[in-house]
């Protein structure tokens, strides 16, 4: 599509007419989302039609690549904009965001720093959700691309306070025995910080939950006390708002509290739960979340804001930037020009160059406002809480977690021992999934496999929710049928 | 705009009209790159009308939001689309690219894992760049946000190969004395990858480099040796392939044989160089990559993906999946249904949310073909020389380092002492970017302030360089008529 002077097209026309095509089929893909499953399996003709293209050497026209595109990736989609994906907890996109996606690519802004509007942006950004949260005007934060990453720049902050300004340059030492705390159901990303960061996923202690899957304050006492007393340093408390299992939330006063009488930094792992705070009756559940000295969540998730997008706050913004500013010749700031405006983002993250991920989370807070959004969080976690009660009420069913917020654990039971009941929940599961029902997720709650349905679709109703317990009673059934037969 | 059933609008003949006006004036920004300046400052009140805006609580007109868009973003970019944007370096973008960001903002596909064309899109990115650089089909690779993540992850993987699989939960040691070995011209993100994985950065050594800027070979195996006699433990070689001062290109070659003599990982950062490979005139300039354990490059660079997009190749995939691969209950894989299709790019890096950059790789790769890269690269690279030679016949210039690829750095000299020429050539660059002429960065090359062209836009002519230099030279005069006025 070259006109041997760059790669802008030769037929204007012919490109934009592409465009408009490909944004009418992108618009019809949502506005029929419906119609079509949240998941079909890959045929193998379209798996080898990828998977065996060969590097392309030469041009293609674009329409073909769309072409290719349209056959080949769009209908085989894990496919959470639709009203029955209840796998994971995966966000599920918006109209608003699309155009926002569109607009991004087209500016191509790299964020990492400099002066120039997406830079504000992103400021302005991380300045609402401080708004959100309760945090100083000297808080700080960057947008990233997801909780993990969130998670591990969090530690790394606290790292840098615990272990000093040499821990940057002279690296961690096994005599220093740092050591964290969260609970037995916290998230693998944050093994997988401690992992990343030298410390080592052993010095994150897991500490047990009650039964409500909440993290036990005095079983955490007991931990740092008995690291205090063996030598260790304890330094950080990751408390879990929104377990990925079940939604658990640990109970973040108690946490606070014993964070400031242990002297310990206090991370919250919010990437689904912390969005709790946009709904008043469900504020009380992430109550303490302001006193956090860190706060990581996804805006892919109860946001819906285009993959990929999370946040981290820092209550201590010059200690964040203590952690990852370093200055070099190429990278220098002036006063005026392009190269003025500090701080940039470079200095708050690991990232170097950034893309404008900020203006999608931008254009999706002003569109449907914080309001909506709290609305909406509170109609679904109401539609999880009463699907909870009718699995509750339903013998062949068994309520396996509390409904905190969003998520509903259970098993089709009848009478079954685990293994064998773990096997047919696990059909049950691919059954929905295979026939385009439904998709639910599993997990495992006390060693039994669990259906887990995450209900965060903006899009779901009552009524999915109902359709799909009837399919997996079916399914349940079905099976059971067949088995016995 | 929502319904109260979700965030699609009601009107959707409006949203898709507004839809169709942002791509419209998307391409034309593009098309019309020429019209406008690379850089211009934001004035006073639009910096206010960001900066001040409240957090919103109630939804807002999404034609009112994209108006704010219009008027107060996209007019104030550090706009590396444009021909005479040589700051830094950066990408330009592409309108497939455009198409590409509108389609994954569609799709709203989470590529951690599970059996999607979208992890399939991404398996064949991956493989099209490990045939590119001839790694075998046993090696693994992830897309990243760029080359400061793609760096990490090679190291992670490096650390691990030398600290075993106890590293992961056991942690880093300081005692343990890993080092490794980059050159002094070497990318920040490599010192900040030490730091991040807990070795520090002090861990990293390094090395002097010769008069091309590329490291000294002998002083890196004298530095080898005296730490093995120190009691440390030599990890790790970091080539530099396309310094971010200047270009420069370590000898690939001999910093592989000289990796394998002492039984360490050889990694690449090859940021942009490594995109060399594309070009047939320039191949040998990255000659030995092929060689590497892994390789470290950015997608957003030369290959104009709209930002953020780089990779890491790893040639030992097992070895790679054995650093970052965990298994959550709530991550579980089956054997069919949605959760199928191991080995997850979660495996493969710190992060398991994550976005379909690879459909911006991919309709990039296909649209354009890598041939037209290669072309394009070569071209920038023999107008740099180009340059080079016309500064190096200028009197009134001084070209301060060799023009291996495409970067160009010089000064305005005109017989100053060193201070007097850093301010000028400062104040010379920030005119240019002022008066809207041409966007140079700056860097410091032997302790001197550089006037710094990278020469990477596929819109960018030899009469934009010629114009830039003419712009340089005359304002350079016009600064010392001044100052000596």
């Amino acid at each position: 599509m070259s006109d041997g002077g760059g790669l802008d097209p030769q037929d204007w026309a012919a490109f934009r007419a592409l465009a408009h095509r490909a944004l009418d089929e992108t618009l019809d893909a949502v506005h029929d989302i419906r119609d079509g499953v949240p998941w079909k399996p890959i045929p193998a003709e379209v798996r080898a039609a990828i998977g065996d293209d060969p590097l392309p050497r030469a041009p293609s026209d674009p329409a073909d690549v769309y072409a290719a595109f349209a056959a080949h990736v769009a209908p085989y989609a894990v496919d959470n904009r639709h009203p029955r994906f209840f796998g994971w907890v995966h966000g599920a996109g918006t109209p608003a965001g699309i155009i926002a996606g569109m607009l991004a690519a087209g500016m191509n802004a790299n964020v990492g720093g400099r002066d120039h509007a997406a830079v504000e942006i992103e400021r302005r950004v991380i300045r609402w959700w401080c708004d959100v949260f309760g945090f100083p005007a000297t808080a700080s934060g960057i947008l990233t691309t997801g909780t993990s990453m969130a998670n591990l720049i969090g530690l790394l902050v606290a790292r840098r306070a615990a272990a000093g300004a040499g821990v940057r340059a002279g690296g961690i030492s096994a005599e220093a025995g740092l050591t964290g705390y969260t609970s037995t159901e916290a998230h693998g990303s944050v093994g997988r910080a401690f992992d990343v960061a030298g410390l080592g996923s052993a010095a994150l202690r897991a500490i047990p939950v009650d039964a409500n899957l909440r993290i036990d304050v005095d079983a955490l006492r007991a931990a740092i006390a008995a690291d205090r007393s063996a030598g260790k340093q304890p330094f950080i408390i990751i408390a879990t708002a929104g377990s990925a299992s079940t939604g658990a939330v640990d109970d973040l006063v108690a946490l606070a509290d014993c964070a400031r009488a242990e002297r310990l930094w206090f991370h919250v792992d919010g990437a689904f739960g912390a969005l709790a705070q946009l709904a008043p009756d469900l504020r009380r559940l992430v109550s303490g979340i302001e006193r956090a000295d860190s706060i990581a969540f996804d805006l892919h998730k109860w946001l819906h804001v285009p993959y990929d997008a999370g946040a981290v706050l820092v209550r201590d913004g010059a200690l964040h930037a203590a952690t990852f500013a370093d200055h070099a010749p190429y990278l220098a700031r002036t006063q005026r020009g392009t190269a003025a405006g500090e701080p940039w983002f470079t200095d708050f993250g690991p990232e170097l160059s950034r893309g404008f991920r900020a203006l999608s989370v931008w254009f999706t807070m002003k569109t449907y406002g914080l309001d909506r959004f709290g609305e909406l969080i509170a109609q679904q976690c109401a539609m999880a809480r009463a699907l909870g009660e009718r699995i509750a009420a339903t013998p062949q069913l068994e309520l396996l977690a509390p409904v905190t917020l969003n998520i509903v654990c259970f098993r089709y039971a009848a009478g079954l021992e685990d293994a064998a009941s773990d096997v047919l929940n696990g059909k049950i599961v691919i059954d929905l999934q295979e026939r385009g029902i439904a998709v639910p997720s599993t997990t495992r709650i006390n060693g039994k496999l669990a259906i887990r349905l995450n209900v965060m679709n903006h899009r779901t109703t009552a009524a999915d929710l109902d359709a799909t317990l009837d399919a997996v009673l079916a399914a349940g059934a079905g099976l059971l049928d067949r088995s016995s037969a």
